[in-house]
């Protein structure tokens, strides 16, 4: 088996699974319990706070575990309608707001659909959500972005990595922007965490969302990331965990697990990404040599992640070649592994305007280090064949 | 170490952990992809939804998979609000209702604190909320209980085994005078699931929340249970996971491990319950022959589950007195773990009308099968020696 799906999951590490054994039977105590058992277990989970907060550039208590990137997505738009629930507080806090009331949310039609759905319930809410396109680069113009920041805007929602096509946006423009406006702004980094540098302080990001199983960590677990000036609201209330932002028992081995992926990933981020180039640049000449196909997004290696490719195939039905691929052994998608089974189009690609006789023969390639030059191209011939396939039989 | 705390977690059984073990790093892939190694991962979780339906006594459509039991309690009442969100639905859809706006929420002040807060929260949202009342027995009685369903009631929320006396509650003749009466019923089932049989279909529950992590299945795993008519809403949205009831990469070994806990805990329930009475029976009889040491809750057998305990010593400090047990190898709370560190007092101790120079002096024993009869005495002498000490020192 060829797995070239790692952006939808990624099998855990050795490193994660180990770090996780202790915590299932022998020091599983409540972590918030008085006897030192439980103090062990709260240990271990500030431990874990502490390494995925040096990993991301932040601090342990802006660190708050959740079930998992969409969980923190949700937690952190939904807080935006939590916390004029009963507070009292005005959301036009900032010096610029003047008499504005802030009440807009502006996001991108390539967004995930953890983002997408949350930003429909907050309209559902009152909130006036902009939804912009995206350029066919895949790529937010931050030149086009500026004039929709406007002093009516509450929050901004962009990702650091698209889903589907792997496109890096400009996450530390886009977030300076919203500081000096006194615009919360919230990322979805599920795809850039443990892939590309993550420096939350330093590019005064207001919140940020990762998930575990993305980066060899387990399914399951994810974190929000938040500034200390509390802006954040519970989205499950309860027993009062996380410091009050996220209740339910904690996670023990979850955060562990999460925090010794992150450290892996973070550790071998350069020497990966450079193995991962020469996977990234055989896949794409050897795709590209088949009749009739295209890069999706940008091909400008710097405003891309190397792990994640898109190609579409004119005339081709994705579903139908990704059969193909499976019967010989390729494990790949068209988009988002979270959209799979529904009929709809790829909202990314859309976003894009890639037509729809390109859009339907749409190919994810995604994968970790793991990968050999000689796996690549098998991955080539086989699609190749495939392709030509489906095209014989039209 | 003697664990006297499994109310609070439970270490995870063999057959859970070995269940779960494939998935990991084998069957990892994302089980809403298209290719086999998805399947694999899809036809698990749907083998887990399966089991979990059978030992509740409903259908696996009914099962949502969550990251624990907070999250169904919270899913469960926050739907309440949601299904107003846009859908124009009428909450008075029984033929009871009449005229009336259901706009009121029934619970009791011994419930857990992801009922309790998410109440709150209702409340911010302009639900009429009722907190009532327990008797000192720890047990709702349903002729008490009567006369406030009327018909101006959307929901009551009940728990099925409470959590820090462990007295069980008259849940099936709830849902029924509920059902009659077109009011919505939700159960916190946390502490009963794998310990008490539960048939949700036959007793017409409406929404049922469970935690796998309560009968040694793992940590952040729970399920919400609900029926067809689907007044449940996502609390967490995105991908349309669980049918679209909840979003998020699925966490296939959570859901197995989960299964195989509940149906290992399903199947011994019985041999368990008698050994488990046995254990209590010794624990029941050596503490309360400590001088000033009370019982809370009713004694009546028939109304309690044989796996927890509650105490409360006449002037002691509970932490002194769990400071001493840990130092001696005895792992125990005061009461909910969820609370501990919070200074506040446990809200069934109040409920009760509990006096407060006994609910200061609290123990809760919450134990499994696995515990000796030997240990059970041990534990015994080691809290009349810490009781003691205690009082010496006054």
């Amino acid at each position: 088996m060829i797995y070239m799906d790692s952006a939808a999951t990624t099998p855990m590490s050795d490193a994660a699974l180990s770090a996780m054994e202790p915590y299932w039977q022998r020091e599983f105590g409540n972590s918030h319990a008085v006897y030192s058992a439980g103090q062990h277990a709260a240990a271990a989970i500030m431990d874990a706070r502490k390494r995925v907060a040096k990993c991301l550039g932040c601090t342990p208590r802006q660190i708050i575990f959740t079930s998992g990137g969409t969980e923190s997505d949700n937690q952190a738009l939904a807080s935006l309608a939590l916390r004029r629930l009963g507070s009292g507080k005005s959301d036009g806090g900032s010096e610029n707001s003047g008499l504005h009331v802030r009440n807009k949310i502006i996001t991108f039609q390539f967004e995930h659909a953890a983002v997408l759905r949350s930003v429909e319930r907050l309209s559902q809410f009152g909130f006036d959500v902009e939804v912009l396109p995206v350029f066919s680069d895949g790529v937010v113009q931050v030149n086009e972005l500026l004039p929709y920041l406007t002093d009516d805007v509450l929050c901004v929602s962009m990702m650091m990595v698209n889903n589907e096509v792997g496109t890096i946006q400009p996450v530390q423009e886009v977030a300076r922007l919203c500081k000096e406006r006194g615009i919360l702004f919230h990322c979805d980094a599920v795809q850039a965490a443990g892939h590309i540098p993550i420096h939350i302080n330093d590019w005064e990001i207001g919140t940020l969302a990762i998930s575990a199983h993305k980066f060899h960590g387990p399914k399951g677990v994810g974190v929000l990331v938040h500034q200390p000036n509390d802006y954040v609201e519970p989205l499950i209330v309860g027993g009062g965990q996380e410091r009050g932002f996220r209740s339910g028992t904690s996670n023990t081995p979850g955060a562990v697990g999460c925090a010794a992926a992150l450290e892996e990933a973070c550790a071998h981020m350069e020497e990966n990404s450079q193995s991962l180039w020469e996977i990234n640049d055989v896949l794409r000449a050897g795709i590209l040599r088949i009749p009739d196909s295209r890069l999706t997004g940008t091909a400008d290696h710097s405003k891309r992640v190397p792990g994640i490719l898109h190609f579409c195939f004119k005339d081709i039905d994705a579903q139908t070649l990704l059969i193909y691929l499976d019967a010989h052994g390729i494990c790949a998608s068209a988009g988002s592994a979270c959209m799979a089974g529904a009929v709809q189009k790829s909202n990314t690609l859309v976003a894009m305007g890639v037509p729809d006789v390109w859009a339907r023969g749409a190919l994810r390639l995604s994968f970790d280090a793991s990968i050999t030059l000689e796996e690549a191209h098998r991955v080539c011939d086989v699609v190749a064949q495939g392709v030509a396939a489906q095209r014989d039989r039209a």
